[in-house]
C-alpha cells in the first residue's frame, strides 16, 4: 500500500491527494503537521533529511519527494499527462515555475499569515512578496485568459500543480477578484471528475 | 536552428550549453545579459513575459522556458536521461529540489557577490543564506559519499541540473572543501564527455 505522509493543507501535500483522487490511486495518509515541528523529529528526518512534505512511500518501499516529481510519476500513462513531448515539457515547465515563482510568494505569505497569524517580525517580508505574488497571478492569467487550461486542451497536471495554492491565495492577502481568468479556471478545475476540497 | 537566449555565467542557462555540447544538439546562442537589464526590456518580455533566462526557441517557433524542462525534454530518449519511471521520477526529485532549495541559497548568493559586488543593502540577504546554502550541499554530500552520480549509477541529466551551480558555490562564498564527496562528484562530471566549462 501506498502511504502519504503529508498535511492537507498543504498545497504541495493537497496536490498528492487531489491527484490520487481522481485516478483512484488506493493509499494510506499520515497527518504530519509542520506548525508543530512534526516535519523535524529525528523520527521524521529520517524519512526525509529535507524536513518537507509530501513523502510518498511506493509500494517497493522507495521514498519519493518533491510534490510535482510525485504528480507526474504516478500521472504518467494517464489521461492527466499528456503525451506529446512538447505538451509533457509544457506540464514541466508550468512546475518549475510553480516552484520557483509562484510557491515562493503565494504560499509562504499564505503560511506566514493563515498558520502563524501574521506576527510582527514577519510582517515585512509578507509585505515584500506582495508584488512577486501578484505578477505570478499575472502570468497565470495571461495564459488563461486565452486557453480554458495551462496545458493544450484539457485538464492535466499542470493544473493541479498551480490550482493547488492559487485556489487559496486569497488566505495570503491576494485579491483574486484581479485575476478574473485565473477565478474561472478554478471553477473549471473545481468541475473536474474526482475533486476533493482541500478540506 | 535552434535558439537560445541566455547569459553563459548564469548557471540556468550554462545547464543547456552544457547539455548541447554533450548531445551535439546544433544552435544558435544568443548573449542576454541580466546584469545590463537586457531581460527587462520590451523586445525581451515579449519573448518571456517572466524576463527571465534561458528561452529555447525551438525548430518549429516554439518558445520554451524552464531550464531544468529544456534538458529534459533534449535529454528523452538520449543516455542522459534514465528510461524506468521511478528514475525518472528521481531526476525529476532532484531538479525541483534544486530550484526550491539549492538555487535560492547558493546561486543567489553568487549572483549577491560576483555580479552585484556584494553591496551594503544586500548584506544581510547574503548572511541569511549562507546556513540553507550549506544545508543544500550537505543534501548533495549525503547521496554522494555512497553514490558516483545523483540518480542510479551513471551520469544523468540530473548532473547536469546540479552540477550548474555548485561548481561555482565558492563564488558565493561557499567553502566546497567542507562536502568532499561532492568535490569528487564535480570532478567526475568534469571528465564526462563533451563536457565545456562555464567560461
Amino acid at each position: 500500500m501506498i502511504t502519504v505522509y503529508g498535511d492537507i493543507k498543504s498545497g504541495n501535500c493537497y496536490k498528492i491527494a487531489l491527484l490520487f483522487s481522481q485516478l483512484g490511486v488506493e493509499h494510506d495518509w499520515k497527518e504530519v503537521l509542520v506548525v508543530n515541528g512534526e516535519t523535524k523529529t529525528t523520527e521524521f528526518l529520517a524519512l526525509n533529511p529535507a524536513g518537507q512534505i509530501p513523502v510518498v512511500i511506493l509500494d517497493g518501499g522507495e521514498v519519493l519527494t518533491q510534490s510535482n516529481a510525485v504528480l507526474n510519476y504516478f500521472a504518467e500513462g494517464t489521461g492527466l499527462m499528456p503525451q506529446q513531448a512538447l505538451a509533457k515539457a509544457r506540464v514541466q515547465e508550468w512546475q518549475f515555475y510553480e516552484q520557483y515563482n509562484h510557491e515562493p510568494t503565494i504560499a509562504v505569505r499564505r503560511f506566514i499569515s493563515k498558520f502563524l497569524g501574521l506576527p510582527a517580525d514577519r510582517k515585512a517580508q509578507y509585505d515584500s512578496l506582495e508584488e512577486a505574488g501578484y505578477r505570478a497571478l499575472q502570468v497565470l492569467e495571461n495564459r488563461l485568459a486565452k486557453h480554458d487550461f495551462l496545458v493544450g486542451d484539457s485538464y492535466s497536471v499542470a493544473d493541479i500543480s498551480l490550482y493547488a495554492y492559487t485556489h487559496v491565495a486569497d488566505e495570503g492577502g491576494f485579491d483574486l477578484s484581479r485575476v478574473p481568468a485565473v477565478s474561472a479556471w478554478l471553477d473549471r478545475v473545481r468541475q473536474q471528475p474526482g475533486y476533493i476540497d482541500m478540506d
